[in-house]
């Protein structure tokens, strides 16, 4: 048990922890050579591949914590989508929700069934790690992953799912269980597996108004929550809605032990908005990490400043590392949170 | 002088003014019908048009004030960029800011050349409308118009402009003066020619974290606003950023009467952030449209309640009407706000 999992669970430590959220990817050569030869799919589904590039940024950069290498849609797959991968397009799905009716061809898969490969490479990585390293399971929060099953894809403005979430409730309530259902089994799985910690992604929660966020995402994530709690005896769990920060009052009313920031919610802000009874995550913009040493050196200081005070804290980005960010800046950050003591 | 401008500079009115981002366009047939004939920039810069279209919303939709149809991205063509709208593609700068040395070729165009059509269009249009309808003249900031100067289009994750406002410093500060002081002259010249209330658009202000946004974006709009109230003896400024929610307060540091909010960010929130000192405008997720009548209704009554003990309301859309978006439930939003009465 490390240091992530110590600052998770409330316990005060030497320093903050530190990890980068699609830490394993492009932007690293290495990653590049071993994707060179798979595509991004084969990369998640053959677990010798998900599991090399997952301990690449725990060798290169020496961070905190593995997060397992795969995408928050794959589980779809063994719902019935057809879900491909395009370079420079990114996720489509061929054969998206689009009326009441096709919610009922969504298949709850049985328990592992079509995920084999995530729990394999969990149990691998696991025994890989040394074990100050913590290791950090992952799924979509229902509302982000039933975004892609409705839009078919990445979307500008969410108005497919929206307008479906409006007008077809029945039909998205019961297609938001099929995934909530599929999500508890598939992170009870992790853990059996090895992971220690979860984070549930809710991307695109932020897309909603406060009072739709309640209505239409969080009861899912909840129910999600609740149940690893009650199946773990307690295990910690991270939820991180990006984007939902005038209304993070109402994201923090869960079981959840970690909450994510995005970098336009300062941490001072979103202790007083949870009364400081959550760890906090982030949240540095991974665009700042495209600036250089003398910049990134104020914006961790800003943040580092920003964190006092708080229950506890887990340094992040505030979304995944791009593409072409340079790996000695990422290094710079990675160290210079690493070289913080907390007294 | 009508509700609006009434509501603008902080009087008590006996209702909720209303008016509609983007309320001119698409989803009208009416705007179609000339669209057809017509490119989107002919649409903007043959005044004839703009004119027309300007004054649909107001006889069909009657609601409580015009604003000029125009783009926020045209007076970049009389500073030198090789501005194109392509149908589904939207904005395409052919000529973007790619280094420092491209700024020395953005030219501070003289007062009035190269945007006759638009005070044109404003005598014609404060000529055409009735006295209580006010007229509404706008620009972008210039940190939203910068981003597609730089990133020559839309963006997904901004990484250009950020990139550049990181490591070129002083040309982007020279860039984003020449914007400014551009738009104080484009706005000035706006008032004069008709218009009696202006807004600056931030529409890609929150993509900034606090910080960045008080160094990159804030300084140039506030610029801009202390020109205009200063030239026009305190003429009534409205202030968009969408998505700076959670740094509200940040925005709410200058002179403007009003500051937009986008359905994410709760009036009753916002109101708590700027102390009540500005009144506020917005905030219906303009994909809420898509609904029906029944959930529009709930939405319009929590945004009334949300709204009470405000200094002021103004009641629009939280960003602009979506092209399909039904015209009768447009008609339904601006009926029940104008038959709400404040005691």
């Amino acid at each position: 048990m490390g240091l992530l999992l110590d600052t998770a669970l409330g316990k005060k430590c030497e320093r903050t922890p530190i990890w980068l959220m699609r830490q394993a990817g492009r932007y690293m050569p290495e990653y590049r050579a071993v994707r060179e030869k798979f595509s991004f799919l084969e990369m998640c589904m053959q677990y010798e591949n998900a599991v090399e590039v997952t301990m690449q940024p725990i060798d290169i950069l020496d961070v905190d914590a593995a997060i397992l290498f795969s995408d928050i849609l794959t589980p779809l797959i063994p719902m019935g989508f057809d879900l491909k991968f395009y370079e420079g397009r990114g996720p489509v799905i061929h054969n998206p929700i689009e009326n009441a009716e096709d919610v009922s061809r969504v298949v709850v898969p049985d328990v592992k069934k079509g995920s084999d490969y995530v729990y394999d490479a969990l149990s691998a990585i696991r025994k890989k790690l040394s074990p100050e390293k913590d290791l950090i399971g992952f799924s979509g929060a229902p509302f982000t992953v039933a975004s892609y099953a409705i839009e078919g894809g990445s979307s500008k403005n969410y108005l497919k799912i929206k307008t479906f979430m409006y007008t077809q409730p029945k039909a998205y309530d019961e297609l938001m269980n099929k995934i909530a259902e599929m999500t508890c089994y598939y992170l009870l799985e992790q853990f059996k597996a090895g992971a220690q910690i979860v984070q549930i992604f809710d991307s695109w929660g932020g897309v909603l108004s406060r009072e739709d966020y309640l209505k239409y995402s969080h009861p899912y994530t909840v129910k999600i929550i609740d149940f690893i709690k009650k199946e773990t005896g307690g295990k910690p769990v991270i939820h991180f809605v990006k984007g939902a920060n005038a209304y993070f009052d109402s994201v923090a009313d869960s079981q959840a032990d970690v909450l994510g920031t995005d970098w336009t919610l300062p941490l001072n802000v979103a202790k007083d908005l949870c009364n400081n009874s959550r760890v906090l995550q982030g949240n540095l913009d991974p665009a700042s990490l495209f600036s250089n040493k003398e910049i990134l050196a104020d914006k961790l200081e800003l943040i580092r400043e920003q964190a006092k005070g708080l229950k506890g804290h887990i340094f992040n980005l505030g979304h995944g590392i791009m593409p072409k960010t340079p790996v000695e800046n990422v290094k710079f950050v990675v160290d210079t949170v690493k070289s913080w003591r907390n007294n």
